[in-house]
Formats: structure tokens, sequence, C-alpha cells
């Protein structure tokens, strides 16, 4: 495994420069674009590592998972009665479908639906930032994961878009918490900054029915676990769900700090990461590293 | 597997007279409601039936599984150029999307993107029909597979919606042949008469890496193979891609007629019907078949 | 007036050369882009000409001011149950609204609209476009108007977007009439060949509450007379209906054969004609034809 | 006159109990349903009352037209840069064609459109509201026009959906201060309270090209003075637009408080007061009252 991640990291490598990193705020656009990096996490324990893969990254869009695991654990399957778990067809983050289904939002890894879901566990935790951070120290097994306030600032800042859904969505009654609180708290998830080895062993319950060998703790059911990889599978990737599923047919989530999380259930968690994104917003050289992962293994889970 | 297959069959029976069999064509509103019936061919080549397993019935959108194979078996990746393979967050027969998109549709599941891959292989085979009819003898192992062209005449009849699909690509260049005549290959494919065993050994090859067992054929490629997976995975069920997903975990493909095909890769295929459908259109019992089937094996792709 | 005419064709002729002639079909495409004319049709009774005004050209989507009176003289207020009279905020052709609004058209100035009368039109007539040919003959007091076969029947082999827009009506049961058929009427009437004189000289009883002069025919009633110029106030130029009543205020129509028709209500009917178009799809010399006109004479109906 | 006037009324006085008050927000929700006044300001400086004319109610969407006017004066054509004068085809508070738009208004008249012109205005003047609240006491010739206040804070409470247009502008760029500062704005110029005899000399200038007869201001030029009519004429009254204009045919504008306003150019403006609405938000005896005017006096501009 380790000769193979290393030799994925050099097919891929060229990739570099053929991609555009993300540059709607300053802090994200000041990232080195030469980084690159691999982390496997088996369901026996073993930590794989290539590259830069422990150098901490904006996880942007990957918190959406943790706070719907967070949703999952305390209000289970009530959280359906506010959005729903189908592939949005439009891009992340637009309001055309929210209007017309009348502020519900498709799946939770839209703008729109994760923004619900922080609503939610707005009004169950007292301190829902300080919450979020603590469970995903565990989940990462890392006590030192941080929140970056310059770039949760920055994106408070420029929140106009996500502002727009989540007052819309309020205007449908679908909104219950102070918005520009709600926002806050997206914001601070989105700027969790976490290393490739921190991503791998946070996901390596989503492999493993639900359980979390490393810390011991059982974080869903089985059934919930895979229910999470189905809404992955099919609305992980903003626009590009389909073709994701297409190419390297696994369940995974992005975020355009250029990292991927994937799953191959009953065997590992991997994250890749790569500043540089593709025209659909996903990290260039991550897809085709967890593409080239995929057939190498003869593993996809179709 | 026999028992297990006795013991859904009686589970899902209730929900007979709780769904709505298709009636917007008389031929397909008069099929007994009452029938239902399972089938599973195994990677071994091992067939399991219950229920009106031999009884045919009308595959309907099931065939746009077999029209994409053959599209694939003869221009491979070529037919991307001309349809996508995105999820399309919108009802099957919807033009909004197909519009604002120039005629490019989402997925080969949809009625735009069924259209679009007969009208390649319209172009392709001098008779389509008795082309489509022969593979499909073929991949079922069964020479008596037929069109009924009562039911695609009826549907000939009702063609307002797809051709108003087939005449909007026509206007953006994006149809090749005389759309009438497209119009009549389509509702042929889709008015082949089988029985859930024949279903479930023509899908044999797609959870056996493109290999079909019983008549020693490789369909498609291993990684073609997986593709097909994929799009059924995120595109199977129409608007309701993502709840089958969340429920049963498998790539499926489902039909007006009630029909449900799902695949286990390296396992084995399943076919389930029962004439009455959800608001989605969807086999109301079918989907509550396969979910049980996916629980009590323990076996999601996910 | 006549100085007046002369004038203002004096003043847009240097607009030639700025615009972009119709080339969707060949026969449209022919037109020298040089010819540029007006005329002006007074309710006592004057007719005032400058530049080519005796050329007949395509009058295009002028004749579905024509086709919607013959529906509102033999079935009055009824048509309003297939069709609205709103402004459609859409391009002439699209297919999104109508799907949303279930095949009922927003007004009879968009294509799907106009299509809905010629259908209306089809039911009532057993000959509708000679019907259609005489009522304009005598309208425009010319018994050589002509409808133009060769540019009706590329127009019909240019069809698709119009087909799929009546299919998708008929879909929803809003098209009563075989589409081919209807959209062979609906092509001829597109293709009557008329000149400026004649189309001011059509138009004359709607400047004048319903009455046409110089046959000494009652049209319309005077109210019926008003409720198409308000219909033409508010649609009758595709997307750009705003900007027209903002820069010109009058009610008109217009075609892309680069005809446009206007009304002074009390006062008189004028045609302005130049193939060349803008952007959207309507004349641009023409349009500042009539801004000119209509500030030279002081008049508005604002 | 002031018999047609008593007349009017009295016909349409059956109708209320057929509408219903706006009640979005307690403040509208108490008028007393039973109300209704007519007054009309001839251009030759005379006053014709009806009904509760003295009353003052809530004027909502009729600063629209103040607004956009106070606009005109300072900015005149610079507008149209950030937004349009074309009818929407949607209802008022829709964001579907807002996105689809990159963030740029159809028209002043829908509600994106008044909060970018509020945003013109803000960044003009130093005190917004005051400076608009004198303005129309001016123009109504009544220097205790109020705004009130109680109304402008409950619409405050309430603005999700305009808050969700202002930060979806913002994001592409089209909105140029705070938005919670520019929405008490706009809430504060909704929350105006002019009675039926206030309002139609407010509008007296735009029959008058440009003209206030009773302060002796030219407010606009007889240009911009017919260009406000027209964008009325095709924008005014939400999604009935079409149907006013086919109905009354005048341009007009209409305010969820139960009032409009309506122009007879050269002749006289006109406002009619009833609380009650129709389906499309607009006050359903005023539309009737209108009508009838149109009618019985031979005039609608076409």
């Amino acid at each position: 495994m380790q000769a193979l991640l290393n030799e994925i990291l050099e097919e891929v490598r060229p990739l570099i420069g053929q991609g555009k990193v993300a540059d709607y705020i300053p802090a994200l656009a000041d990232v080195p674009a030469n980084q690159l990096a691999i982390a496997v996490y088996s369901n026996d324990g073993e930590l794989y590592c290539a590259g830069d893969a422990d150098t901490a990254f904006s996880v942007q869009s990957i918190s959406k998972v943790f706070s719907l695991v967070q949703a999952i654990q305390h209000s289970g399957e009530d959280i359906w009665q506010r959005l729903g778990h189908e592939p949005s067809g439009q891009p992340f983050n637009s309001l055309v479908q929210l209007e017309l289904e009348r502020g519900r939002p498709r799946n939770p890894f839209i703008n729109a639906g994760a923004l619900v879901i922080c609503d939610i566990n707005q009004s169950r935790f007292a301190a829902p930032v300080l919450s979020m951070r603590d469970f995903v120290r565990r989940l990462a097994g890392n006590p030192e994961v941080l929140v970056d306030s310059r770039v949760a600032d920055s994106e408070y800042q420029h929140r106009a878009r996500n502002a727009a859904a989540a007052y819309l969505m309020q205007s449908f009654g679908n909104f219950h918490n102070d918005v520009e609180a709600v926002l806050r708290s997206y914001f601070s998830y989105c700027a969790l900054r976490m290393s490739c080895a921190d991503l791998a062993r946070a996901f390596c319950f989503l492999a493993n029915d639900g359980f979390c060998k490393h810390s011991g703790a059982q974080i869903l059911t089985a059934r919930q676990s895979k229910q999470v990889n189905a809404i992955m599978a099919t609305s992980g990737l903003y626009d590009e769900a389909g073709n994701f599923a297409y190419r390297v047919g696994l369940p995974g989530k992005s975020g355009v700090g250029g990292g991927i999380v994937a799953v191959v259930p009953g065997r590992f968690s991997v994250c890749v990461w790569s500043p540089e994104l593709n025209a659909a917003g996903n990290s260039l050289a991550g897809i085709k590293a967890l593409e080239l992962l995929s057939e190498r293994i003869g593993w996809s889970v179709f």
C-alpha cells in the first residue's frame, strides 16, 4: 500500500498547474499550489501516508459530513423532516431549486442543506462550535485540531450567497435560529484545519460499519453509516457526483480547500489533498489520485 | 436464499393495494395488481425464484439499461459527447433542464437521455428493434422474449411528451435521425415483455465484471460494467435515486411496469416485480422487498 | 407627415450594417439588408409612404396578430381558457415556463401561444390558411397578398423547436388538432408576404376602435380593439416589450422578417421595415424609426 | 365626474367580502376590510373624492414609484446599469430569475428591483428616509404624511424573503450599502401612510408630462414621465400587469395595503383603495373600480 501511494502521487503530480486554487477569500488563495498528499487508514488500524500528509489545510465542505453525523447522532431520522437526501442536479449554492421546493434543501451536502443541519445542531448545543471541534478531535485522534478564525471571519465577510440561502429558508419557516449566528457556526466548521492523516482517521468509522477503531467508539450504527455513505455517493461532489461515481466508484466528499475524503466500505478510508481545483470546484489531482487508487486495487463499490 | 425470498415476498405482500398501477396507457392499466415476484441469479449460476417469477411483464424503463449497454458496446466513451452521467434532480420527463443545458440530457436514464441513446443506436443498426430484441434474448437466455406491439403502439399514440423532448434536442442539433422513427424504436424497447427470471439472468453480467456466465460472453469490460452500475446508483430510480441508495444501497433500475432490477457486485443480480407504483413512479412493494433483501443479507455496496 | 417620414428614414439609414438579417432559414437570409421603408395610414384614410414601402417582405410573427384577431372574432373571451395575456419574461420560444405552467402559454405572441391560437382556428375553419389569407387580403385592401410557400416549407423543415412546444402542450391536453397540420398552417401564416403599405392599412382598425375605414367593416368591437392593443403593448416585442414601451410608448408587433407594426390609438397605424435585427430579434432601424416618430409627433400612449 | 365616482363606488361595494386583507404582518391584518375610496386629480387642478378618500392607509409597493422617481431625478439613465425595465413574468418576490440573470432585477417594481433603487438612493442621501418623506409630502401637498414606524418595524421582523434577495444581489456585486440598513429604509418607504386624495395629488405629474400643477414644480421631464408610465404599464401590477392592461388599459401601481394608483396621461391621476386583495395581491374592488372608470369615460391609453 505504501508503495502504491507513493507511485500514485508521482503519477498525478504533473497535473499541478492545470487547476486553480480557490480564491474567493484571500485566506484560501494564499495556499501554495504545489502541495500534494494522500493518507489511507485501514480497518485494521494501519495508517499509510505519502506527500504532505501531515500538513493541515482548510477542510471546508468536508465538514458537512461531520455536521451531518452529529445531527444524526442526536436526532436520527427526524432530520429528514427538514431536508432530503436526493441529488440536487444544481450548483452547490443555487437558490432556484430551493425556492421551487419551498425552502427544503435537497441534501445535506449542498450549502443550503448544510445550513439547515447547522441550524439543527445550533438548537441542540449550547456551544455548537466547541462541540463540533471536540467531536472532530476525537474522531481524528488529534487534540490539536483547530478552527482557523482568520478563515472563518473572512468567509463571514463574504457570506452574501449563504446568507441569501438561509434567509430564503427562514422565509419558508425552515430556519429556527438567528441567521447570523448560524452562519458564524457554519463558517467555523468550514474553517477547521486538518491534515490528510487526520481526515483519513476521522472518517474510518464510515468504512467500518460506524465503529471508530482507534477510539473504540461506535459513532453511528452500521445502518446509519451505510446511509451516510449512500448520501456521499449520490451527492458528495457537488455537480460532479455522477462523474466521481463513474470514474472512482466510491462514496466521497470534497472541499474547496482541495481535500477529498473517500470510503472503501469494509476496507479503509482515504484522504487526498491538492489545492488546485477543476471547473466543478473539486481537487483536480485529488480526483485523479482516487481514480488511480480505485483502479490499482481493483475496487469500486460497483 | 430460497427461504429468504419466500419470506420477503410474504412480508411485502400486504403493501399491495397501497400503490397505483400505471394507467397512462390502457395496455398497462389492465395488469392485475396482485402479482408479485422476485428472482435472484447468483454469480455461480444459480437461479432462485419466488412468486410469479416466470410471468412476463412490460419492462418499460428497465430497457434503458439495455440500450445503454448496446451503445457502449459499439461506441464506448464517445457517447458522452451527446449526454452526461450526472443525476438530473428533475422529473424523468422534464424539459426545463434540457432547454437550459441546450439539448444535452443529464444521463441515459431520464427519457431525453434514453432517446439520445436510441438515436445513437438507430444510426448504427439497420434494424434497431430486431437488433435489440436479439441482444436481450441472448442476455436473458430466452429466445422467446418479445416486443408487445400493442403496448408499443399505444405508447406511440401517447408520445407527446417524448416527442417534445426529441424535437427540443433536434432544435439544438443533438438528434440525428427522424424523430418519429426513433420514437417507434424507443417505445418498442420499452414494450419488451420479460419475467423476473429473464431479467435477473439478463443483468447478471453487471454483478460479474461484465461477464455473462450462462452465455459465456463478455458483454462489457469490468470497468465499463462498474461504470454502468455507477450510473444506475446515481440515476436509476428517477427522482428517488438518492432515497433508493439510502434505503437499499444497490445500483438499480426501475420501470413503470412495476419491475426493478438491482445488482450486488460480485455476488448476484436480482429482479423484483409488483405492478403498483409509489408517488415517484417506482414499484412500492418492489423497493420494500429490495430493502429487506439488502438488510437481511447484510449487504449494500456502502 | 410625408416630410417627417422621409426625414426619419434618412436619420436611421446609417444603422444599416449594425444588425443581422435572420438566417435560420435560407429564404430569409437571402433578403437584401439595405432595404428600408415606413408607411403610415391615418384614421381619416390617408396613406403616407417613404422608402421601399411597396416591397413585400415576410411578415413572420406580425401574423400572430391576424390569427389572434380571427380567433377573437369567432370565439371571443373563450380563447383565454387556453392561454393567458400576461408578459412571459422569457425568450419567445422557451419551453421552461410552458412546462412549469402545465402547457398554458402566457400570451398569444410567444410561439407557444400563437400555436394554441392556430390550433383554435384550425378547429374552426375547413381551410384555415385560405381563410387567413382572405381575411388579410380584405384587411390590407390588397387581393394579391400571398403566402410564400418556399418560406413556409423551409420553416417547416426547421420546425423542431415549435414542434417541441406543440407536443408539450398536447401532453398537457392543450392541443386538439394534429400537430403537424397545425404547424403547416402556422408557418403559412408566418410566410405571408406584405409591404409596409399593406400592413399599415391592415392594422388601421386597431387605431380606430376596431373599425376598418377603407373596407367599411367593423373588425372588432372598440373594447376588443383596445384589448388587442393592450396585449401588443405588454407582449408584442418578445423580450424587449418593456424597452419598446419605454422608448417608443406604442402598442406594436414585430417579426423576424424585419417588420414592426405600431398603433397610435385614435390617430394612425404605422409599419416600418428594415431586415437587420438587434440581439432581441427586432428590427434595429425599425425600432429607432418608431422612437423618432413618437418623439417628433410628441406622442406615446403614455 | 363626482357623480361617476359615487356611482362606481356603489357598484363595486358588493365585492367587499370576496377578497382577503393582507395578513403577513399584524399591522396590516388589522385594517377594517369595509373601507372603500376613490380620488381623481385632474390636470386642471380639480380634486374629486368619494368614499373614505381622506383616510390614510399603508401605501406599501406604491412607494416603489416614489423611489424610482427620486433615483431618476438624481441619476437619470444611469440607473439602468443596475436593473432593467422589462416585465418579469415571475412572482414579485421570486429569486429564480434573479439568480439566473446574475443579480440584475428585471424592473424597479418587483421587490429586488425596488431594493436596488433603494440601494442607489441610500448612496445618494445622508438621511434617505427623511429625504423620501419630504419628497412625498411635497408631491402630495400634505406636510403631515408620515412613516408608520410600527408597520416598518413589523415588516423588518418579517424581512427574510427581501433579505434573501438583497444578499443574493450583493453576492453578484449589485448591492453597495449595508443590507440591513437598506432594508430599514425600504420598509420605511413601504410604511408611508397616505390617503387616496394624497396619492391622487402626488401622482398628478405623471398625467401632466412631469409637471406637478399644485406645487408648480417640474418633477421629471416629459420624456421621463412617459417612461415611468411605460414601466407602470408593463410591470406595475405584479403578475397581473397584462390583465390590468387588458381590462383597464392604464399605467398603474398597486400595493398590498389595497391602494392602486393609475394615470390617464393628459387628463388626470386617480387612486382607489379597498383593503381586500385578489389572488395576485391586488385590490379586488380597486381593479374593478378602475375598469368601470376606464369604460365609462371611454378611455384607456389603447
